[in-house]
């Protein structure tokens, strides 16, 4: 039975500010390991480290919640070792709010048949979750897979997903979904919708039964491209006892369908339930968060900002698509830093000539540098975005962001 | 012509207690961009960045000094660039003390004819520094070698390596010689020896002719394997206005012969110039550390420390050979931090289990993490050997560290 109300009184959300053209909003997000105010940048610490940053860090370019993966840390190191060492927060050195995704978009994007680009978009593939090879089963009770890395098989089941997150310790879990990519046909999808539903109410059985106030608990509202799906799939969401949702699933082959599909979650979820925070998933480009934050996301997640880093590019404000690559020959004797008004650790201490020569070089050093640029470049766009909205200038900082 | 006496008044080095039992002392070397206390570890930062650790991870870790490397540099980024950004201590973002390395050990050791561990020990190796297949020529003038990165073709004389170094801008510079791999048989030892010091007279009038207070140069001790020769090059070395001095070259074929060859040219140095600070090039073990303060080295520099972390190896005071590989499956669930009795960073907020995932999982941050608390452990073990001269313990703490 799923429970109608859960007390998620060690957490809190309140909507501090609103702005009157949009439904962008400024929140007071409190978790046991803190708060933070949204709109807000979560960094993916994937296998329960960022790449290239230790937490000390993250701290100094002003991380304030970072997210890791439920399923990765299941395949590697397993929730038992995890709980073992006292949880996520201890086992990685980090003592800020954390959220674990639930593993559903890596499991459907597991292996030949399904990539995670055809799910994000729909620039190739089958069109069909059952070509993917690694996932053996997918039935009422849950998800078999091999794991990619070693062969292993695992199964997954919502009630699984939510005890291996009580194990791994984040602030905030998600439930098991089924993430449909973003070329399946319109009766597949509304199967698939109802199927995720189900699991969400199970999810939310199994989460009460043990639920001690350390935890908040998100559902996921998919649905694919279909916009009768989507509004369903968000009151669905709204309608069940969670903290807070997430959008997820395949979000358009473009950026505007992808705008339109996040609106088609977003218009009835505001109006069911615009007390929850709303965590956009693995979405987070600079004109992304724009539109997003218009559309009533609070947080953003989003691998880019770290690996991007790893391949020489540094964000900027006045780039073109935002970035450019340090490798290139023309920064050679570029003796400016990065960003002329970023006050990172990177810009305040190094010129791009320095860190073109650790490209080069294959120094370490250099990833370290431009990671942290990056992650401070998202916390500064997210500052941005923040004051443009309490400071009622919202859409015209927006623009003056994305003109180019 | 070489000059007589050289003005080193912006610099200073003073030993300040002397062991009774053996030479070690501790001395107080003062730059233009700090002073230390030695016996000190110098970190190579070889292509003008520590691997893996920023100048504020160095900061945390307490290293004072650190080293790069003019043929490297030489090759990449080149001279005249750092120079337009100021120097090294500018381009690298490092304000502390900065030696610079001649790279003669490296033009030397190039190619496949003569390795670095040729030139460091017996293993293999045909002896004749003349199949080294990328030294083009070696006369009087200088060398001339192919770059194994891009086969461009570079000329380094005792001069252009002055200049290069003034370019570079470290505050400790050292002369050009020729090195001279360890099974090299004694007439061409000989020979070398003197080409080394004519070029260390060459090297002190070109080093004069520019200088302006910034810089302080030291000569380096050749003479292979050979007592008669060691002492030559000590006691030339020593008679000419050198600020401080290395020891170099081929050092015995294993640990004792080394200790030997080090000895051969301490001997003679403690007699003629002991009011000089001497380094040991690229030797840094935890024994050789301790052998050598005995016989009166100041200052050290060895890649093993940072090397060994990307390869998953920590240092550890207890350890056989005083490493541990913590990829070994024993430590998957070992809650300890790599040493118990470590204040770094590392050990101060992760265990080894969580090391552990992230080696195997292919963190980049386990590199990061190895190599914070790699750095510490050095700079540990030297406290503890300056501890143990002005506490009159020498032998005594060298027994307790070598007792295994």
């Amino acid at each position: 039975m799923s429970p109608e109300i859960i007390d998620y009184s060690g957490f809190g959300f309140r909507v501090t500010a609103t702005d009157k053209h949009t439904r962008a909003r400024l929140g007071h997000l409190t978790t046991p390991h803190g708060h933070l105010i949204t709109p807000a940048f979560i960094f993916c610490a994937t296998k329960a480290a960022i790449r290239a940053a230790s937490p000390r860090d993250l701290k100094s370019a002003n991380v304030e919640m970072i997210l890791a993966n439920t399923y990765h840390l299941l395949v590697q190191p397993g929730p038992d070792l995890v709980a073992k060492a006292g949880g996520l927060h201890k086992f990685m050195g980090w003592d800020g709010p954390l959220l674990t995704d639930s593993g559903g978009f890596q499991i459907f994007s597991l292996g030949s048949g399904v990539s995670s680009s055809e799910i994000k978009s729909n620039r190739s593939g089958s069109g069909n979750v059952r070509t993917n090879k690694l996932l053996l089963k997918l039935d009422e009770e849950g998800a078999v897979f091999r794991s990619p890395k070693d062969g292993a098989k695992h199964k997954l089941t919502p009630e699984s997903v939510i005890n291996i997150q009580r194990q791994l310790g984040p602030d905030i879990a998600v439930v098991l979904d089924e993430c449909t990519p973003v070329n399946v046909e319109r009766k597949y999808t509304e199967k698939s919708l109802n199927l995720t539903h189900r699991w969400a109410k199970r999810s939310l059985a199994e989460f009460d039964r043990y639920h001690d106030g350390t935890q908040a608990l998100y559902g996921v509202v998919q649905g694919g491209v279909y916009q009768d799906l989507r509004r369903e799939g968000a009151e669905f969401i709204a309608s069940l006892p969670f903290f807070g949702q997430a959008v997820g699933g395949c979000l358009g082959e473009h950026k505007e369908a992808m705008y339109e599909i996040i609106e088609y979650s977003m218009g009835p979820l505001s109006a069911a339930s615009r007390a929850r925070p709303t965590h956009l998933l693995g979405i987070g480009g600079v004109r992304d968060i724009w539109e997003g934050v218009g559309m009533g996301i609070d947080t953003f997640d989003c691998v880019t900002p770290t690996r991007i880093a790893r391949h020489g590019w540094a964000l900027k404000k006045t780039a073109e698509k935002f970035r450019i690559n340090i490798r290139n020959a023309r920064f050679r004797e570029d003796q400016r830093p990065l960003e002329s008004d970023c006050s990172c650790y990177t810009c305040m201490n190094f010129s791009r000539s320095y860190i073109h020569h650790l490209l080069k070089a294959n120094e370490i050093l250099g990833l370290q540098l431009l990671t942290q640029h990056n992650i401070a470049f998202m916390n500064r766009l997210m500052e941005a975005v923040r004051t443009s909205i309490s400071q009622g200038k919202f859409l015209e900082v927006k623009k003056e962001w994305l003109r180019k």
